[in-house]
């Protein structure tokens, strides 16, 4: 948990070197149980600039991901949104890497999130996470479908890429996925336009 | 985790003795960083039928509670359906109370949850469980928002009212809210009717 982890204000903050990337604050109610947080509030947070064309298609997949320390997943940019959020005491690196075509691409954004925070990542930003807690459970919403067959249509970009500029925590002894280690470096990935998104 | 928790195939077992509940078995994929799983996916689970009307009015929560060992949290019916999961290595003793007017009223359904299982909870049902492992994350998707102003509408019963024939795992120690210590015993709800839901 972070510093000031319980009875944060519900807010969003707009992450202005990614554009339409939005970082929210998420109240968590602590008490003799542990305790409980809305980590979605859909009527709370579309005012606050949660994008209502999240929903537009009626579609929705909720993933969970559980893994161990040193475990890095990522850069995936799949033709879908997703909202981010961690739903135990865990806590990861999040790292977002642009891969729209235009003045963004290949920005970079970091931040650790707990369960205190909730990232809402536009289709064609590359997103990824590094587990700085024992084990840490990810859990996120997505607004389209995923499958094997279209995975050659998803884009990604190497973590390793030093030219991303990203600090990873030893990242030489990162516990990864074969796949992972393949993606392309930035510059040979080719930016995505509107039409693939 | 129970025995056979990895790999299972996404089935769909309806609940009898409470009309309209259903449990999923959920696909969860082991590897060297631990695991994933589609926890909710619309299309593939309506087909196997999630009840379409949990989308109608567009509205959409995710909740999320971590608790200890040993704490208990409900039994709560509010007016709206939920779909539960467990989102850690976690596994908690679920318990349901139908508090719905008719033939299945006060009919109790118990089950083991693991992260492999998803449990679909229509409107008035009371929902609750208890933490059998060190700590747990619990998500949930909710399609009406809760508000602290509406809490005498909803619907309770007492977890320790023998007549609900729960077994849980040593009550009397049980670590649980003031709120939950005052709810009504079974025989003193007032069966809730189709207005109320
Ligand atoms: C994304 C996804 C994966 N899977 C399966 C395929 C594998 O058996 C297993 C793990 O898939 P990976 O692609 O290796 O997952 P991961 O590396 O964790 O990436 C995911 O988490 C990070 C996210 O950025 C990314 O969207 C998502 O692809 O789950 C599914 O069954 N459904 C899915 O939606
Ligand atoms: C349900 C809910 C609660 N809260 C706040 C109120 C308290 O500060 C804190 C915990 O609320 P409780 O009602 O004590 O939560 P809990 O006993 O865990 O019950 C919840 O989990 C079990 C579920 O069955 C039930 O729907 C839900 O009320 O969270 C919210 O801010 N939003 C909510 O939606």
């Amino acid at each position: 948990m972070t510093e000031d982890f319980f009875e944060k204000k519900l807010i969003a903050r707009p992450i202005t070197a990614i554009p339409g990337m939005i970082e929210f604050d998420i109240p968590v109610h602590g008490d003799n149980r542990g305790w409980f947080k809305e980590n979605f509030q859909k009527e709370k947070m579309l005012p606050l600039g949660f994008p209502e064309t999240f929903f537009k298609d009626g579609k929705l997949q909720n993933n969970v991901s559980l893994s161990r320390q040193g475990v890095l997943r990522g850069l995936h940019a799949e033709p879908w949104d997703k909202y981010i959020s961690v739903a135990d005491n865990g806590r990861v690196l999040g790292s977002w890497v642009d891969l729209r075509e235009g003045d963004s691409f290949g920005h970079v954004y970091q931040t650790v999130i707990d369960a205190s925070k909730g990232i809402y990542v536009p289709r064609g930003v590359a997103n990824g996470f590094q587990v700085l807690s024992e084990t840490v459970s990810y859990s996120y919403l997505v607004n389209d479908y995923w499958a094997l067959e279209l995975k050659s249509k998803y884009a990604f970009v190497n973590y390793a890429d030093p030219a991303l500029g990203i600090t990873w925590d030893d990242v030489t002894n990162a516990e990864v996925s074969e796949a992972d280690k393949k993606h392309p470096l930035l510059k040979d990935v080719v930016p995505l336009n509107t039409e693939q998104l």
